[in-house]
């Protein structure tokens, strides 16, 4: 159940209004990784989640994105204003001007209404926390470079309470997913297949105009790898010898979601009862409370 | 420039057709975090990196998943044959059946176009390959999930064969984060305002009557962290005093991307000036061979 | 500022679970009608509202239909289990089973991603609260069909309560609209053209193979209109006289949204005055509390 | 069956091309509240409509908004028509300019492609009606801002003359719902719990930083409405008692759509043994005409 | 300006429903080569068409397919009829069963909104007809495997009767393309780079694993061209040598549209002035009737 | 199997930047008739195609434009380069600029998202050769409305060299198309109705106030075609006596692809047979290499 305070989780004010800008800001109202989708991704992500803890972290952090919404929102729509009757303002943006008032909408910079498309949801906790930690860095950065674009001053205070807020959820997702205490290279329950996962494969050869060449680095070496050349360049391209799935083999963690399908054997019936234990077990401590 | 050589990276075959199945299968041909969406995100990411070397691994890697889209598309088709001339197997997919003939199209398992809205591309390398690795997680649940729902042999080892290359790519993708040498809570050049950065906000609170309650786990008190309760809840809320962005106070990586803004100071000039010098090195060394 | 219980608004169990009416239900999660369509409508539209009084009505609806969201998500969790394993159910919407684990997703029954282009959101808020009513017959509708379609009571009971309250909204958008005390057919500041307001115009005639002919009704010839047969049928079409408009003769409301367009006269700049007043009377009221 | 007659149904004219104001004005070609959106969604309303009197109804207006779609297309075209050879022009939208030509698209003043998304349509009538008195409504106050944003007197006439047409409009599906004679309230055939749908739920409060409070209005406490605090605040919450849904309870009108749903009871199939009836009687009547 | 009469231009009748079928059905109504697309690409074309005999024949058929969407529509509905009532129906369109009541809407047959994407407009009148010819190529196709996947005699009959005016439509639009005169590859009016237009590039080489091998055919050494390896592959590449693009060189008509761009220089303004000419002409022709 | 150069296909340079033209060369890159949707367009068809000659040219022109995507890509990126720190060049198109670093991305000139429902594959290889001479047709027109929009040497030499590929294409798709032998009107399996498929049905009729009336052409009387008058006109209308469909009637080509449908008869189990047999015999032939 949600309940909504009036006061906005942090005061905005802007000296005169740019309503170029506040087209920008939209990018962080209604774009892909804007406010909506944070709050969508993770509050979504938490009612499909199996672990408590985690379903709690999540709510937490969906719900202060909707609050940032609000700011966010507040911010875009003093800048917006001359769109109401300025000719020269709604020529930016007529899809806000004319058909929403010169008011916010749940579009982005360009006028592209917001979608689901947008969001990473899949079930998995530990794959969810990685698609929630690169969702912070993006909007980190889409702040930074929104600040980048004024100079009034109130604006950038905002914009730079909300951007380390950013930086806040992921050092809180990090830690969510350090705490599963999986190897960083182990997901689901299925290893993958020995010697070809080891292999870098190199798709891109040879040299550009513009002096990019075929670069060596970490990623041809590390963690495991090793360079392998395609067929089409002289090399021996990866190994393909057929090779049977597994499931059970990988490592998993006491708090990983469920597996999904109905050929995973031993290992999907077995986290899928521990899981339903651990529910359980949850809802009888609970119980006086219900 | 691409090439395309005729023979699949890995042979296809099944034992017999189950359309139902290749409908499911659709999902990393034209869907959310299939092949196409991965093959675009990094080639397209590839096409903007400043940082050579980086660039040729966007390339490798999204070279090697357009050779993937075309093995699972093999792989779909042989699956969707019922489809044209069972009324039944037509029923499951009639987008597939009547509009596409039977065969494979860029849609995901439910029939939904691909949209480049599936990509994350902020044009920011350091960014970026965290979206690589939240990528590649997903799509190797998502084909561990397709593994879990046939039990055909030649089916299984050729998803078996994508699965592990994407646990590779995984590795490539954090081997070349790491080797930027940046702080893993660093991104871009402004830092986060100190102390409300450490603020965990429990945005989320009570007990359903589930048994799900308010729980505490390292996310509210690792990496620096440590909650807050909301004003709502009778707390003292989040530290909001105005605080003004300082660009060029985050640590930066030799190799990071030119920061975006017309007000990022001299910390922006700073770092597109050494990557401009780093560009016009690379092309001078490349010159004999232009 | 949002704060989010853990406890559900309405308590959701079902005897249990049926993956295809899951599926269905999903129309109501992420569907054109559903509740996060109706939250963020209701939000949005609140966000830009210039009426204190109004705005706190939407954001009062618009916050409860987030917590519906919550409640139909629970439900339809419940509903959707078995596709995490079961074959058979997972055929009936792979992408909630494969790429999504078996959970919700913003996706409507036939897997559509949720957009903005659902939503009605014009800024002026005498149309904004029709769209509301209209919004909430539909939901309720839609709900009722959903009622129709499930033989287990404990569905049907938790979509009885959310399909209750749609009517509740209507009747508060109902009053609402009542109380601008603004004519039923008065919209914005500019009249319509008189006489030609009055023209139904017959644009299909004939009769239907199958018993369908040119009817009257009330439609033709109450609220002032009268009915005119098109040149093409050798009437004599509709009076096209040019006519200029002329803002200000439409009668207007005290609680009206600013008119927009830089050419709407006095009208348009006497109701912006008289906006702005009123909200600076309503800050200075709120000062001691600020 | 359709014939087009190439007299536009009213002549435009303009003084000189404005191709800034032509794209705003895309805003009714293939916009969300535009002409296709309008003759689409009753159209399609009509060719659903059991009720042959509303039906009727239905194909007059959805036919006259086509015939608008080309006297609104045909003042665009004029406006665009400097995008065709002049650079600055082409630049404020470069998808009309260079993919269109320079001519009229089904897109909106940002360039979005036209969708179904933006329709409305549940085939039952007297919901249908509400979302077209809405949609009027929305489509005469985007007509008056683009009033608001031009000075050309042929372009203003235009566009007075549709706007006109869209309060002619609501007025006949205002006559045509009354003339079902449901109460207000009455949607559908399953009755709202009692209690429970008098209750108003609070679910916003306090004060902004901007003067904002919590109002009370005849939406609290009108149509039978009575405040209701959240328990989050300490009040009692909605009354969530579970209830049976029970078909057939709502007040019904001669002309209702057939109610969808297998477990409608006896509520449903009278329904639609009267609409069997009357249908067959309808086309009896009309036989020596077939 | 346009007219409906009650009359279906088609007859439809069915023996009994068959609602998986009318799923199918939806893609000629909703769907990406359905009659609303065709409708829409030749009435707006016909809108923008400079060249009035060609524009007449694009509202010819734009209007013909208004009336075929109608009669699909009606044909579909009738299919669809069991939806409103069977469960089992209704699992195979929730969409369509419980957010549309059973009835059609603009959605394809795996639910997808129509969106104008499919449309192909370009305005200029060569290229548009070839979009139009091809697009008939693929509404028959649909059309004939929807016969293909129905024994009902009155769907195959009305679904031939669709299919049949694809074909004529076909002719109509060749027709119109060859007496425009032009050769078949001459496109707009510019040249393409001699030379470099014969090379035909042998992208994709080798042998698959199925047989597949580098063929040749005609198109490698007919029109005109021959055949040139990679450099990939050791062979010379395409003559890349920069060439200047020369307006006026390519062969026109004299009812070609307007060139689009700032400097197309002389060849651009004669086609102007040319199309203006013809058009003042017309109208002075009309005069009287007018 | 797929393999990336670096060496771009073509090498760009350009004087300077200009960020709108960067803009609006996106249509190319991401936009509904850019060299994304033509390689997917070609390759898709490609992977599906059953005549393995057909296929091999559908992958030639299909990686040709991956290359030419990436070329584009070099030209859209340089020109784009002061989005990432000019002000009012970022205002241009702020999703590119801030969302996307300034880089480009796969959105078309007005920031939509590419999507699939751009592309036209139906599975019969005579109906998508059509679609592609139409492709290339409209690639050609828009790449020379760029040069008509830029005076930088650089940039229209590039736009002229992938110009001129669009026409090669064009004249490889009809080759390709000429070489299956069949009438141009032939297309599938069922000739449509005899005496209806001549008819040419008036639709659209009368004189506009611009002086366009209705007009006769080829298209009326050639290729067999013959004018009818509509009903609503007092005309004979279309000849709608019944005819079943006779699969099997049309003319075939020894290359054509398998019909779709349960109830195509003898012709569709005829030349899906053919087929096999001829997909056999090739896999044999390439025994020895595989």
């Amino acid at each position: 159940m949600y309940h909504h305070v009036k006061k906005l989780m942090y005061t905005v004010n802007i000296s005169q209004p740019d309503p170029k800008f506040g087209k920008m800001l939209l990018e962080q109202f209604g774009g892909a990784n804007g406010e909506l989708a944070a709050a969508m991704q993770y509050s979504v992500q938490g009612l499909n989640c199996e672990d408590a803890a985690r379903k709690d972290l999540l709510m937490d952090i969906g719900t202060e994105e909707l609050s940032h919404l609000e700011v966010v929102g507040a911010l875009i729509r003093m800048h917006l204003k001359p769109m109401k009757d300025d000719r020269e303002a709604a020529e930016a943006d007529p899809l806000i001007a004319i058909a929403g008032g010169g008011g916010v909408g749940l579009v982005d910079s360009m006028g592209n209404a917001w979608t689901a498309n947008y969001l990473k949801i899949t079930g998995d906790v530990a794959v969810d926390l990685r698609s929630n930690i690169a969702a912070e860095a993006r909007a980190k950065i889409v702040y930074e470079r929104l600040i980048g674009f004024t100079q009034d001053q109130g604006s950038r205070q905002a914009l730079q309470f909300l951007m380390t807020r950013e930086i806040t959820h992921m050092r809180a997702f990090t830690a969510a997913l350090e705490s599963m205490e999986k190897p960083i290279f182990s997901v689901g329950i299925i290893q993958p297949t020995p010697g070809l996962v080891d292999q870098y494969f190199n798709g891109s050869t040879g040299e550009s105009q513009y002096g990019e060449t075929d670069f060596r680095g970490p990623w041809n070496e590390s963690h495991g790898l090793s360079l392998v050349e395609s067929e089409i360049k002289g090399g021996t391209g990866l190994d393909v010898a057929p090779y049977d799935p597994k499931p059970g083999t990988e490592k998993t963690s006491p708090v990983d979601s469920s597996p999904v399908g109905a050929y995973t054997g031993n290992a999907g019936k077995q986290i899928k009862e521990r899981n339903s234990a651990k529910k359980a077990q949850a809802a009888k401590n609970a119980e006086p409370a219900a």
